[in-house]
C-alpha cells in the first residue's frame, strides 16, 4: 500500500499538536517508523506492542502514524516484517573462501546475529499463535525459507533438486529455525560457536543419511568430502562415533 | 472415529426442522460433533469450514452447535484440536518388540497414518496464519510435541536430558513434522515406507552428529547401536557413505 493511497487525517505534520515533529521527507519517515517499529517487536512480542508505543517511540503522533500506515498496527508489523525478511535473505550470502563447511559456519554466523537481534519478535513469529499472524506474515516467512534453500542448493552446486535432496535442504534448515528458537528460550545458555559447529555436522550427518536412499545427494556429498580435504575431519569423527 | 458417529443423512436424524432431531445424550452429542467437526477440519483448511458446515454435516441445527459451543466456531475447533492431539499423543506408543530402529519405525508408521487422516487440518495447522490459530491453539501443538519428547527420551532410555540430548530429540521431532508437511504438500507423492525408512536414518545419523559434541548423547547412541545387534547395518551403511 501506497501512503498516498492513506485517508488524509488531519494533517498532523504539517499541523503538529504541539510544537511540532521533526519534518522528515516521505519516504525517510516511513523507514523511521518501520525501523523503530522493528525495534519494539524485537523487544516485545507483536501481541504487547501497540501503534501508539511506536508513535511514541518515533517521537511522532499517532494520526501520523496512520497517515503513512492506514491499515494500523498489523500493516506497520508486516511492512517491519518484510524489511527483515529482506534483511535476512541477504544475510545468506555465502563468502567465496574457506570449505564448504567453513562457508556453511560463517552464514550461521550471520543468522544467529540476526536472530540474536530481532530476538522477542522473531521468537513470537516462528512460534506462532499470535495475532498479527496471518496467511501473509506466513507467506513472507515461506518466502525466507524458500531463499535459504535456493542459496544452501545454489551453494552445494545443485541446478535441479530432486524431491530427496530438496527434503533434505528443507529438514536442515528446520533444524537451523528451531535451534534457534531453543537458543533463545532457554536464555542464549549454549554457547552459539557450538550449536553453529553442531549445525554443520547436522548437515554432514544428514546428508549422508539421505545419500542412503538418493544418489544425487550420494553425489552432492561426495563431492562435497573432495572439497574438505584429504582427511575431512569433520565426516571422520562422524564415522567413528558410527561404530558404537 | 465411531461409524456410528457418523452422521447418516437421510435418517432419522436428517429429517431437521420438522419431527426434530434426534435427541441424543450430552455427552454422546457433544462428541458427534467434535467427530464431525474433525472430518470436516481434516479435508479442508479450517477457515473454509463454517459453524453452519458442521451442523449440517452433524443434522444439527446451528442454535444446537452453540448450545454445546457458546464459543461458535472457534471453541468448536480447538475442541476438535483437543480430541486429534489426544489421539496423536496415544500414538506415540513404542511396541515392545524389535531393535530400537524398527520400534521408532513402528511409531513413526501410526504417525504418518494420523497425517494422512487429518491432511488438510494438519496441514493448515501447522503451516501457520489461519484465523482460528491462537496462543491456545499454539499450545496444544505444544503439548503435542512436548509428549513425543517425552516419549523419544524414555524410549532411549534416558531420565533427565541434558540441553543438547534435548535439542538433538527435538530437532528430529521438528524434521518428522517438516517431512510429513511435505509428504502432503507434493501429494503424498514420495512412498510413504521410504519416508519412514530416511527418518529412522536421519534419527541415526543425528545422534551421532550430537555424540561429537555431547558424552550423554554418545552414550545414548552407543547403548542404541548395542541394541541394533552386532552388524547395526544402518550405521555401517552410513559410515560407507562418509567415506566418500
Amino acid at each position: 500500500m501506497e501512503a498516498s493511497s492513506a485517508p488524509v487525517p488531519p494533517s498532523p505534520e504539517a499541523r503538529p499538536r504541539r510544537s511540532g515533529y521533526r519534518r522528515l521527507p516521505v519516504q525517510q519517515r516511513r523507514e523511521q517508523l518501520i525501523a523503530v517499529a522493528l525495534e519494539l517487536f524485537a523487544s516485545r512480542p507483536p501481541d504487547e506492542v501497540s501503534l501508539d508505543d511506536v508513535a511514541e517511540a518515533a517521537g511522532a503522533s499517532r494520526p501520523l502514524v496512520y497517515r503513512y500506515f492506514a491499515g494500523g498496527k498489523q500493516q506497520l508489523y508486516e511492512a517491519a516484517l518484510r524489511t527483515a525478511a529482506q534483511e535476512l535473505t541477504s544475510r545468506f550470502t555465502v563468502p567465496l573462501a574457506g570449505s564448504p563447511t567453513e562457508q556453511l559456519s560463517s552464514v550461521l554466523e550471520s543468522y544467529f546475529a540476526f536472530v540474536a537481534e530481532h530476538d522477542a519478535g522473531y521468537s513470537a513469529l516462528l512460534r506462532g499463535g499470535s495475532v498479527v499472524e496471518t496467511q501473509r506474515t506466513s507467506a513472507i516467512v515461506d518466502d525466507v525459507r524458500r531463499a535459504a534453500l535456493k542459496r544452501t542448493l545454489r551453494h552445494l552446486g545443485v541446478r535441479e533438486a530432486g524431491p530427496r535432496l530438496t527434503l533434505l535442504v528443507r529438514s536442515w534448515i528446520a533444524v537451523v529455525e528451531g535451534t534457534s528458537l531453543s537458543w533463545l528460550d532457554e536464555g542464549r545458555a549454549l554457547p552459539v560457536g557450538e550449536l553453529r559447529e553442531w549445525l554443520v555436522d547436522q548437515f554432514m550427518a544428514m546428508a549422508a543419511a539421505t545419500a542412503l536412499h538418493d544418489p544425487q545427494t550420494a553425489r552432492v556429498l561426495s563431492a562435497l568430502l573432495a572439497l574438505e580435504g584429504p582427511d575431512a575431519p569433520r565426516a571422520a569423527r562422524l564415522r567413528e562415533v558410527l561404530t558404537g
